[in-house]
């Protein structure tokens, strides 16, 4: 509808639109630019009030061209929880939480998998392949489905156990591998090199980012076009924060907001911190992180190709990057559910324990507006908590303590 | 706010509003009863547009007197989505599916959960008790979790393993029971009399059935006012069911919606029938059903306290009842993966072997446009999918089939 061009963030190069995409000749993420003049003209935010209540209310700022196109499970619009308790005891009251556990396949990845895989429809791609952690794996192969598409997805043996039961109740070609998602991602290189797949691994087709920038123009939307000071992100691929950079400067770029960008912090586990480490030496990319490990699984990626876009997002921004210890972020994780009945996936229990940290060194003030991104649902991920109650037999009584 | 009288739908007794209660001295559910000609004054369809996408919209409908009461996660207005390939295969076009697995916690309990423990907090209970199989102790858990209210779970061995974490992590008082929901219920009646807690049971407090009919609510609301002709649900309390009957009357009593009812369907597993039993025997009350088996877990509920109720909704709303043998469930659950992308729970796939049957009968007509109700995302149930994926080691290759 209105995309102008795609565009390389490194060398500038313009590719047409219209054909598939993967990176730049350089090697760098493409990514898409719309004719913002036209949106202007065409779309105002008045206009959200009678749209339904999916990422698809932002139509003009996505790039699918005809509706038939669109894969839809009524994704987007997830719910802002103001987290009173624990606001209350970190001195931090305007704490909110973006809970993207109520989303289609209970995770964020949901966001990237409709937009991409739409746009995979469009392009008629018939195969599509990728590495993953799970979570986008279970995505992008229910997306798939229902787009008739084959998704042939490589995941880590170790990734969480739901992730292979996604993937394989929507008829992916599912594998595992005896490694880590750089492994998956080896094996995927070589597989679409041989049989000429599309391939949708992250940032490698310009799409993913334009369904994840979604989650900006929602946190915009629901505080009524006045965007939060910080917003905490784990970070993995790190495409959820160069697509909320991407949006929120989309926003400045029609006029909807200020030109005020929240304070984006990157968050990592202290095992596997390659972004972490990158951001505290000034480097511009990062050094492969060797022998990752962390129970925060969707963000064990030891080498993101867009590890110098997620950089120059928190460079621009004012943020930061922090990581967490494991045991800080299960903590976090219980605090959420105990204080706020939020059962969150570990990944997104980061995002609290980084807010405490940077409460601590005032690096976030008593009066900033704060928002954690939960990418994902805890149910995902039973491992864990522990539960071993009590067993009694139908005729036994509960001792009141 | 607009709340009249808490009535005995069976012996018309009125009890007054604002102290805690129970069931009827008769045992009868108790039902809440609003001032309609001053909600018909004070609340029109068009205030929605401007309010928040949770139940919480429809708030003059709504029992709670005071807005700090609200314990809230942004529960509701779950999509509803439209099974274009397997509506054509079915030759029922209109075939759409509400889809309760993208609300807090996973299944629509968190609506009977937010409207009962919201409640709860206003009524000053402290501590409260509640038999489950198995989510609606997850969510309960959760939202007591953050109303500060101490939650007595008792659940069956044989539920979810997800189920006792969530209850788990909320900080629940969890047991389970070696036996069905029946004997979990008698373990909980015996706790409620020795320490004097609130009954939160199914039914035994008149506010669940509040949160679960916002259900119909947003059925209309989706389809601009204009009720669906068939809602299938599967049922096993029975509370969303009689819920969703109660709602649709409201608005008709409020002039939102035409005289006119959906034809309600109850679903249940062919392990475990006994709506069906006492519909086909056109009774009035259901007998206890023996040894009741099922992989629909959420459903294997062998003697519901509203199943007069609920086989009078089936009654007024020119409905039925259908049980579906397990393995059609399955099969039903694999169909929505592959066709429609989409990962239900197996009472929600319920529904859809029930469409197809009743289909197969003429029962339904190809114009019916038709709901089915997935009651709950198909995360909770790893285990009705299996997935044997092939392990790569690093350096291996993925052969092309």
């Amino acid at each position: 509808m209105f995309v102008k061009t795609i565009t390389c963030p490194r060398c500038d190069i313009h590719y047409s639109n219209g054909k598939p995409l993967q990176t730049c000749s350089c090697g760098s993420p493409l990514l898409v630019q719309y004719d913002y003049t036209a949106i202007r003209k065409a779309f105002k935010k008045e206009m959200l009030n009678k749209r339904g209540n999916t990422l698809w209310r932002y139509r003009e700022l996505l790039p699918v061209k005809n509706d038939a196109n669109i894969v839809s499970f009524g994704e987007g619009m997830t719910p802002m929880v103001h987290l009173k308790s624990i606001g209350k005891r970190m001195e931090t009251p305007a704490l909110y939480l973006k809970d993207e556990g109520c989303i289609p396949t209970g995770t964020f990845k949901a966001r990237g998998a409709a937009v991409g895989v739409s746009m995979a429809r469009e392009l008629g791609i018939k195969v599509l392949a990728m590495p993953t952690n799970g979570n986008a794996g279970g995505a992008w192969s229910s997306y798939c489905a229902a787009a008739g598409i084959r998704a042939v997805i490589v995941m880590p043996q170790d990734a969480p156990d739901i992730n292979r039961r996604e993937c394989a109740i929507a008829g992916a070609d599912l594998f595992l591998v005896n490694g880590l998602i750089s492994d998956a991602g080896k094996i995927v290189n070589r597989a679409i090199a041989e049989n000429n797949w599309y391939d949708a691994s992250t940032l490698r087709e310009p799409y993913r980012i334009e369904g994840k920038k979604t989650m900006a123009f929602e946190i915009a939307e629901q505080f009524d076009w006045n965007v939060p000071d910080v917003i905490i992100y784990p970070t993995g691929g790190g495409v959820g924060l160069i697509g909320m950079y991407k949006g929120f400067k989309e926003l400045m770029e029609l006029g909807w907001i200020e030109a005020k960008m929240p304070r984006l912090v990157a968050v990592q586990s202290a095992g596997c911190a390659p972004i972490v480490k990158a951001w505290d030496e000034h480097a511009e990319e990062c050094d492969f992180w060797e022998s990752s490990r962390t129970i925060a699984f969707g963000i064990n990626v030891p080498k993101a190709l867009g590890d110098f876009l997620v950089l120059e997002a928190l460079q621009e921004s004012h943020g930061c990057a922090v990581a967490m210890c494991d045991h800080e972020i299960i903590a976090a994780q219980q605090l959420l559910a105990l204080q706020e009945g939020l059962f969150v996936c570990p990944e997104g229990a980061a995002t609290l324990a980084a807010a405490q940290w940077l409460v601590k060194r005032d690096w976030i003030n008593p009066d900033d507006r704060v928002v954690l991104l939960n990418t994902g649902t805890g149910l995902k991920y039973p491992d864990t908590v522990r539960a071993d109650p009590p067993v009694l037999t139908p005729n036994e009584r509960i001792l009141s303590p």
